[in-house]
């Protein structure tokens, strides 16, 4: 590895976004914008130029953009991307003669020293650009020319002229220049990969409607519900046939009565596999319609991939290569040792047939997309191989770039980043336990002001079918509020699962247990959405502020602020331009009213410390008026545990006045 | 760019140390430690098992060392680098299925469950492993699969014997595993790249001997008193003949008068260039007798290498083509507009002929390593390409690794970080403009705790020819004391120039220069050494303590104290094992005593917070009890404006008297 001669003297390094020296692309929105430093330099005085070179994938030719320095060697420059798919961007960089002859120039005839010879040299520097030009400006660098060589108050003119600054930079001798080592890449996705709102019901329960077992047709009777409440993401539990052997019983019990219906994670049975659906259910023609319907309401069905199979699944018959034998000659079922779970067998991804496996399975995903699904909710993908994801996704993204994975990867914090950096549109993550100040301000600072918001986008979940936290069984309808309200205004994205939350479904199998009491997993649910205790109103309010507040459609600007009680968190979220600022302040304690200050970054938002500003509460319509960095503010979090205030910059004065001058 | 399939499941990644993702070597030093920490992880349950892979070079095989867990799957190992050249490390991981199935049959049994099956999946694994052994072990491992097939509590037994488990980790099936995608370099140095004094003289001066021109024979008398200083490098300016073409006179004067000796950075005349010696110095022999005299006194030699031409250097004549000619025929000297440096022409990097001039080049560092040189003082490093250094010290060092090569680079500092990265051992910094306590803490925390240490070895001057800082200009005397303590004690390499140095050399060309009133680098010098208001026992003193506290020896153990007063400056070096601890105070005013509490860490030094302790100044020989961690000090900078302390662990008590019990 020795080193070998290399005439190139610029050198590029340190280049940001680039996560992991470039092994993984950054993840953007159509019409967002790639911001890219790095630091570029050579030896000497001598000056570079440097462009950021960009393009979409497949198509032929780079796009670039000057980079424009900083300090200290460091240079920058931004482009937006506008289609869907897969960019790259690399950054190009050269010695830049004339810009340095150029710089030299005015110093030496500020100190007033000949410089007929140096005219010269400039001269010889435009000649080769000629030959690079074409038409109009060849004729233009000719007239510099001649000007150089005339010498001369008309060669100094010349030289410093703008324009053959702006055409020695167009033909500037690029076959000298340094291009960075890596090309990075970049995943452009549409708007609600970032910016999403999600419902999850189970499709077979009951909503006061007398039901056996709910179909599609009755959810497309839901979906006005749904609706009305303000999302746009209907995630729907798995909807395939459920296996019958060692199905589990209400309460997960081991064994099930006749009659039970199993969960719907046990997927597989003689009915059909992945790509079949619950003969409970309806058709696949009613599912189509019922993605039609949702489609009329503004809403997306997302479906989930459970990569795993029920005894009964016809993969199983069909491909046992695909499992695990024992010795004994069955086949190895899901386990945590000692924990069994005999009625899931997982693939086996070190199967010798891992190729044809890891196809059918992406068939699986190509099938539904070809129904119209374009959301997918990836049940545990951190217990399936971390590379046959990134295949996966990449594979389906090409032909349909449109489609959001959003991984269920509630596992150690390497893994599920890994699975984002792998490809993962969203991912679930933390925020179900991050209850205090310090923890929600830590976690999502982390998620949002560091490398890990260039390749993950949180959709945080304050409750699932499998989390039903400690904080909200213990703080009941008030941590149900606050809860929702974090999630809806920490998180670009975030979802409930439903009507369990907004109806405060909050007893646990057991003390110290997450798990529901008679949970839906096992059984069929009748909820009845109409009780007046419900939260939905609230829930529809904060929809209704996420649609309209630009703010809160990304997690860009998020900042924290201090408060002076640590029961009351407060943090802002402004769109770039400062034109929508909202500044949200909830009490975390769901007991009793908590007071304080909260202090603001006036600077940061523009306010001019001297005037009085107005902060309008979005939530109850209230308004108050605000003057300095420190405001008071008090919170009953029976009534409403929260203020999301949109900041008001400007406040009437007598200026304002017809007769006022 | 499309994601190919790819079995692979375990991820290696994030190992540190790793420069620009492997672009560059660490460093370190003949039995030095390289500690490697990596995220790996896999889908999953799974347990992996991972090596640390290195070599030497040029070497055929690879040693490897387990890699432990620390947590969330952060991994680490160390090992020691034994000899001079260049290593490379990287890491292998794998699914270990054994340690997985091992680990689960402990809850299965501790959970009661009959494990046969089990049992027989363990004997399924163990029989490859035997087939990959040899010897008395495969004897061994078939005992092992017998128990395991036979059941019950022998089998159970066998399973979890530690014997089995270092089988089956050395036998383990490694044809599945990854390896990280980089091997990453270490350049492995001598001791004193790390570790060194350095005195810096000009040897046409004279030291009281009366002299016309000083010369190496000269120089063979001053190397007792610069031995008696405690110095082992001494570093001389360039030694060859100096160009008469525009020579500079006194002063910098563009004029020079008859007689006058001229820069010695303007090399070349007649009588020879970068290859030749001055004649006034004496002859080739000479120079390689006062090498050989200064190895008697422990002391090494350091050429300066300024790769620049006086307009009478032989190159100009044989080598035009290795310049830049202006448009009037004229060769273009040295400028930094508006300044012009006639006296110099630089080398032209972007020449065709650029090839022939870097071997020509590296034939001059040939050269003086033939004669005897190890250790080169570059002369603005960062006015040549930067890849010809990484090319030229990376060529010199794979036939000569215990070449030391130093940048003078007073640069930006993307510069000067780069020229360390690309293969320079040691650097000049920013040490003499940092004076404050709060400047001297950050850069030397940016030095020493950041990455920057993994690759840049400061050598910190408080003066150099061309730098007489406003600090010792108006600090006078405590000033010289205070910079030289901070120097010697701060870093592992450090350099005055003398004797201007001890002797307090301070009157500046003018109010606002940093450059020598009547500069030796333009005329010849009397110095009287024996002054008597010479700081050169201080210096003496130092360097001993440096010698004798390994503590001092590397940076690695540097730390900042809190002190409730600015104007002192608190810091410690200890060595790993805590076995030596140098504790520095100095007082960072030159006018006036300052006094105040000094708090240490007490736990970091291992040391009883309810028991007294000694501190031993090493300057002085004085002795202080100590309790606690606030302790106060008072520093007069006219007598001496430092401690250095030598933390004493255990006083005598009453305990130490023979009759004590």
């Amino acid at each position: 590895m020795q080193v070998e001669k290399n005439k190139s003297r610029v050198v590029i390094e340190n280049v940001k976004p680039e996560i992991d020296c470039g092994r993984f692309p950054i993840k953007r929105i159509v019409g967002g914008k790639v911001h890219v430093e790095a630091d570029v330099f050579t030896d000497g005085h001598e000056a570079v130029s440097c462009v950021l070179l960009y393009r979409k994938e497949g198509t032929g030719d780079w796009a670039e953009v000057p980079l424009t320095p900083l300090v200290n060697d460091r240079w920058e420059a931004e482009f937006t991307v506008t289609e869907m798919g897969r960019y790259r961007y690399t950054i190009q960089a050269w010695l830049d003669h004339f810009k340095f002859w150029s710089r030299s120039l005015v110093k030496r005839v500020e100190a007033g020293q000949d410089v007929t010879v140096d005219l010269l040299i400039g001269a010889h520097l435009v000649e080769p650009a000629i030959a690079r030009a074409g038409g109009a400006d060849t004729e233009r660098l000719q007239l510099f020319l001649e000007a150089l060589r005339s010498g001369g108050n008309q060669g100094v003119q010349a030289a410093l002229s703008t324009e053959l600054a702006g055409l020695m930079y167009r033909y500037s001798a690029r076959d000298a220049s340094t291009t960075y080592s890596r090309e990075l890449g970049i995943v452009v996705d549409r708007e609600r990969a970032r910016f999403s709102s999600w419902y999850e019901f189970f499709p077979r329960s009951c909503w006061g409607e007398p039901c056996g077992h709910g179909t599609f047709k009755d959810s497309e009777a839901r979906l006005e519900y749904v609706a009305s409440l303000g999302f746009d993401v209907i995630y729907l539990p798995p909807i395939h046939p459920i296996g019958r052997t060692n199905r589990k019983g209400k309460n997960n019990n081991v064994v099930s009565q006749p009659g039970e219906v199993g969960s719907p994670w046990a997927i597989g049975a003689e009915e059909g596999g992945h790509k079949a659906i619950h003969p409970d259910l309806g058709t696949l023609e009613d599912f189509r319609r019922f993605i039609a319907r949702a489609r009329e309401y503004g809403i997306e069905i997302a479906m989930d991939i459970a990569f795993q199979c029920s005894p009964d699944h016809p993969y199983v018959r069909e491909h046992p290569e695909w499992f695990r034998m024992r010795p004994d000659g069955t086949i190895q079922y899901a386990e945590n040792p000692p924990k069994k779970y005999e009625d899931i067998y997982p693939f086996d991804f070190e199967t010798p047939h891992w190729r044809e496996m890891w196809d059918e399975l992406k068939s699986v995903v190509e099938y539904w997309i070809d129904q119209g699904v374009k959301i997918f909710r990836v049940d545990n993908p951190h217990t399936k191989s971390l590379s046959f994801w990134e295949w996966l996704i990449d594979g389906v993204k090409r032909e349909h770039p449109e489609t959001i994975f959003l991984a269920e990867a509630f596992t150690r914090p390497k893994v599920m980043y890994y699975l984002a950096k792998s490809g993962f549109t969203q991912s679930y993550n933390y925020f179900a336990w991050r209850n205090t100040r310090h923890e929600l301000t830590e976690y999502f600072t982390e998620l949002t002001r560091t490398e890990v918001k260039e390749f993950f986008y949180p959709n945080v979940w304050p409750n699932t079918p499998d989390i039903l936290t400690e904080h909200l069984q213990v703080g009941g309808r008030p941590a149900f509020m606050s809860r929702v309200v974090l999630a809806a205004t920490l998180a670009a994205s975030y979802g409930i699962y439903g009507p369990a939350y907004e109806l405060g479904e909050n007893v646990p199998m057991a003390h110290g247990k997450e798990e529901y009491l008679n949970s839906e997993k096992y059984e069929i649910k009748q909820w009845d959405v109409n009780r007046p205790d419900s939260i939905k109103e609230l829930i529809a309010r904060l929809n209704r502020i996420r649609r309209e507040n630009p703010a809160l459609h990304s997690n860009e600007g998020l900042r924290f602020h201090p408060t002076s009680n640590e029961m009351l968190i407060a943090y802002s979220k402004a769109t770039e331009d400062l034109g929508n600022v909202i500044l949200t302040i909830v009490n975390l304690d769901p007991n009793y009213t908590q007071s304080g200050v909260v202090e603001l970054p006036l600077e940061e938002f523009a306010l001019d410390p001297h005037q009085p500003y107005q902060v309008h509460d979005l939530l109850t319509g209230g308004r108050f008026i605000w003057s300095g960095r420190h405001n008071y503010v008090e919170i009953n979090p029976h009534a409403l545990p929260a203020h999301v205030f949109s900041l008001r910059y400007r406040m009437r004065t007598e200026q304002d006045f017809d007769y006022y001058t």
